[in-house]
């Protein structure tokens, strides 16, 4: 019943997802313990050729396309590491753009920009660019952010604050989203404020890592937060992107195609929790049932529910993603309308409220089955307890913003911003 | 987000079905009123060929064969009117097996078997033959039948009583379960008890229809009981299906096929509450909002709570069909080993227990949206109500059952009955 | 674990009801099937003397003055005929309004308003008086009543349409909320519009009732539509309460209490499914238990959900009810403040919320625990699923407003309207 | 809302309570982090006197007594640092049982163990006596412990493994259930197996405690393993209790009586979790709502229903408690029928599932109000839900079991064993 790749690359993604697992659950108690980032992980990664998934194959990649089958790779990954795996999601969410703006430059004939799309996606195969991304701040929202890009010569300086940003103990580059204050002035005359994306090295002056990861789960993430203390960037590294604080189409896209595949992890962990709940009620035994617990009527109700719920969740998840793949595959390169995108958008909440609602019920009653044992740090049950219940902190649409949201859309009152 | 069929037939059969909503809606009350058969509902089924769905294209039928997209039609149906809907799912059921015993006659060069069947199939097409299924008694579940066929002479003579015989007040034939009697002595020897199936015509000598049908909803089913009283039956028409009291995979495939797309008919009960809410919020106003109701924060999380319980409902219901879909091509005909066939019937169960417990939250919330006028007898609301809490008690595994089974399957305690 | 009356009026009250349940349940089925008000209770009623419950000793009533124990015995009426006991819940609620009218005239010396008051509450213990209110109107909310009393000579005329006039058949006097239209000019001076209070004869001239209650459950409570064309009010009839469409504390106040024990009823129905899904657990029999389904784990696990649900929503009403009690008993007949006010509301809408969506759970699992017969028009727990649904219905906050209600005064962001 | 003693110790027991939550809250996280015991606090509640709660005023106790008050306090101990208030309330448990012992003495005229048991109960208020107990080993259940008492001379030899020994860092005696093998044969003739209890001090020769406590949450409770290596136990330390594996109305009084409180623990800290939120909504501010976040009908939503959860919790344990102290009160002193005690435990297995459940929930929307900071690991929040996950394992009866138990009271079935 699990998330079942369909295109050859994604079988060959999975395949390879695979045979990570063993290793990568091996280490995650030690990276839990200790708050370290995964950074041996991604070594594997590299070395798997995982970490170019969406590289085109004539760039030497995998070629995988289908959201779908990035969602059952990451699946797999969140069974065994959940840190790595929402980490990996990131840089696959940015590469996923570079090779479409590869393809777009290649069919538009623009040569400078498909070449300097092929270096970094060249650069990607053989391990020497990881991209992460960030787009949360404290006390604003994805659409409002605090950090600004301001003129500066024929560049810009970045001031602000950004936080979990995971991946970026290791990551190369980080793509940023920004506010570009406009010249808007008290009579209204002028321009208004624009949302900005910049694309940046980690290595831009001023770039400043906090190393304050220290969290309930999630702990290998190295979700740390970044302090933009005046960075200098070139010219041309900053793109406009519609008005602050309001959605338009390709921003409402880019933030479903981004973070899709982050509830495919969370799917991961109630898969493993359920595996969990299973052996050890096979390998658990009481004298009162004189055999395995599992002969308790009681824990076949909860592996019961356990099943329920996880049919719900993949099968939501899994629809998603397929409807994605083909409304893809229809807008060939276009942006949809705005109301497309928000019904996009909400089938994507929708999946995100279901599997991560039902993967903390999930873990919880693993937890139920497999009894006290599961409450020491030792369980690797306790462990999934806390990474699961990074789920719903995931943006866009925390729960105190979804039901709201999707019910805006199902009655056709889109939100503005 | 509805469920879309895939094959050209499925698309025929749901675009039949699209054309009968409208008149069928406008029937409804009616016939709920007054607990009448939708008879006029199945002229216009025969008239438009939707009767003949399961009947192979050579013989002048639809040459439906995927279940998935059974299921999408059903959902439709069950939109309009959820008694036409379950009545006409057990006639599609039975002739969905007749088309598959014809086509197995065919393969094997079996031409008397070939012809019987032909002759039947024809006739559903041209509106003459309509088949009904019965398999509950009371007091008893569907592995042990006390409705008993008995040897007489080359025939039997069949006794017994049947419950929620839906479509009887039109059927020309009915499907029937049984226990045949075994001669196992005090002693263990000799063979147990058998179950049975016949196929017999509802004007067979004996069969008393009850015309007590009088139910909280499903009032247009027509599902009176069938007193068997000593009717005879020819000899051939009784045939042997394993032990009584025993699971088989024979007996387990069939109650999942024959009973899968029920489920899509309270699917469409909780889709079309969900249209329904949406009018009520967009066409009731109140001093408060200053406008339509659905400006109200509380009405848009209700609605929200909607579309995310439908997501889920309808992608565990199309996951699963589909999933069904595949494991048919697969076996070609073939039964499956028992595990395989528990494991389908527990992927059908999780789908079940969704989609019905979320079509009953969603009804309660739709009503909910729409206000007090959902309490009067004159709104579809107050029906759909009435008519989807049918669903939890469709067989095999009601809510008392069904959660332990899922999880005996998923720890591996197949049960043996 | 029932309510348990604990004052002697209270033990009194709910011993004279606990008489009425068997006759009252003998005639639910008729009632029920035919929409006819339940006269023939309210005769009994009067027979009892319960009638006259809230009235003082002294004016020969049983002198009720708990709400918890009022609750106790609503509930006992809700497990007989639910239609009974939310329109005898009306009478007493106004009754008891009336006997406070009465002590407050005696205490302050006003004789001829305690003479005035003491012929209704004799009368009441007659027989001769019962009293109904209405507080509902399509199209808006309590606060915001579109029916209008403008002045006319000394006295008022009255223009307007109520719904779910509960025991308007048989009540002599009704309750009315009003708009009273104000003076405020467009420059904003002037007052603006006032809510009113009329308390009116059921002859009064243009009181139309429509006869037009038809709905899903609650058929017996007589709860029609009244028409008001042009009815006119002697002087002194209306009572100003406050700003049109503000809440004040009074306003709060009245709404808590003439409404609070109308959510026992629903508890009552709770409590009457429970029970008869344990008589059905245990008279129902199937060969694969091999004696009463109680034997069956589902059914266990499905009996201690309902009894974990009751035991919750018993709870939740009693300590709400004892509550109130006490700070009735502190505050001696003076008005609290509007905070005050607002929590006492919200603790009522937490049990609200807790007893009608836990009994609408409850009768759910009791028709699972009965199995088809369950579905019969014939079987009890049919009507209770249908009775059951009203509550949610109930004024003042339903479910598109409960919630969000309850978190305003928990974070201190107290509604104006 | 909250619990409100309402005897004039539980009211003096709750005010010296509070005045240890700021304290204790401010040492929780050093504890948390660093899985050590909170013996500061224990010295803090040995200085108040709180750690004599159940002894006798005569004995220099506070003379607490009623069950319903127990909770309150252990509630708000548990709002603070529920690590100490399990601990803590393991000890009242035992000493109440104590007193109890002392007053039967006295009443019996036992002089003897009323001075045994006086010299306890003085040393408990002088803080020399810190009492411990464990029923819980792996691989069984309480009725069936594996730990063995042999005779050895006049008195006994001891051997096990207990687990989840809290607060055996500080206690000097410590209560155990036990199995005393019986001298039944092969032929079923002589007794079977006995439950035994044992109360031995920590010093006791073969006690090993394993300092292995390193947990989910509850990180301050010292909950380590005791392994019971060869014992040595005097003549008459060993008291047998019916029949190893059977319930019996002592047994389960005195689990139910032991285990209550515990509950109140879980209560704490969901109504701690609830302040944390509103708190976090009412300081946490962002542009989209040009103020705080607690202006969003998403956040007033979620805290709603927060509140709704509570009010259910809170309601449903005090109900439980306040019925145990009217049963007590009755009881005077003997020990009720077998079916009685059944239902005692089985209202208090109702009042555990529903404030464990409810108190999970709440825990994840106040972090869900809260956003991503709730999931560092300096948020008070992201111990709290850490803490809250005991609950469900917290004995007798898991989520494995309850519903059954529950279900199978209701039914008359009750369980031997």
């Amino acid at each position: 019943m699990h998330l079942t790749p369909h295109t050859t690359a994604g079988r060959r993604f999975v395949e390879l997802a695979d045979g990570h697992l063993e290793e990568f659950r091996s280490r995650a108690a030690g990276h839990d313990a200790n708050s370290t980032f995964v950074a041996d992980n991604f070594e594997d990664l590299k070395a798997s050729g995982l970490i170019g998934a969406f590289v085109p194959a004539e760039l030497g990649g995998l070629d995988l396309q289908s959201v779908h089958d990035w969602a059952a790779g990451l699946e797999r990954l969140g069974r065994a590491d959940a840190s790595t795996a929402i980490a990996v999601n990131m840089h696959f969410a940015i590469t996923r753009r570079l090779a479409g703006a590869w393809r777009g430059a290649i069919a538009a004939g623009e040569q400078a920009a498909a070449e300097r799309n092929e270096r970094m996606l060249r650069a990607i195969t053989t391990g020497q660019l990881v991209l992460c991304a960030t787009a949360t701040e404290p006390g604003t929202d994805f659409l409002r952010p605090k950090t600004t890009a301001t003129p500066d010569g024929d560049g810009w300086r970045i001031n602000g604050r950004k936080v979990f940003v995971t991946l970026s103990p290791i990551a190369d580059v980080c793509a940023l989203n920004l506010r570009i204050p406009g010249s808007k002035g008290t009579d209204g005359a002028g321009g208004g404020d624009r949302m900005g994306f910049a694309f940046l090295p980690m290595t831009t002056a001023g770039f400043e890592l906090q190393d304050d990861w220290d969290a309930l789960g999630m702990r290998g993430s190295g979700s740390q937060s970044l302090v933009l203390n005046d960075c200098p960037a070139p010219p041309g590294s900053v793109q406009m992107a519609g008005e602050w604080g309001r959605w338009n189409p390709q921003v409402l896209m880019g933030r479903t195609l981004g973070n899709l595949t982050l509830v495919a992890v969370f799917l991961g962990i109630a898969e493993r929790a359920r595996e969990l709940a299973v052996e050890a009620a096979l390998s658990q035994s009481k004298p009162k049932f004189d055999g395995p617990i599992a002969l308790s009527s009681g824990v076949q109700h909860l592996v019961g529910e356990i099943d329920i719920d996880l049919a719900a969740a993949r099968a939501t998840l899994g629809a998603c993603a397929r409807r994605i793949d083909e409304l893809l595959a229809n807008l060939e390169g276009k942006t949809p309308a705005l109301e497309v995108a928000h019904q996009v958008m909400r089938d994507y909440q929708c999946a995100k409220w279901i599997v991560n609602q039902n993967a903390i019920r999930i873990v919880g009653r693993a937890m139920d089955v497999a009894g006290g044992s599961a409450y020491m740090t030792r369980s690797e049950l306790s462990r999934l307890y806390r990474d699961v219940r990074a789920g719903p902190f995931m943006q866009p649409f925390t729960p105190t913003e979804a039901r709201e949201y999707v019910g805006r859309i199902a009655l056709g009152l889109y939100p503005e911003g």
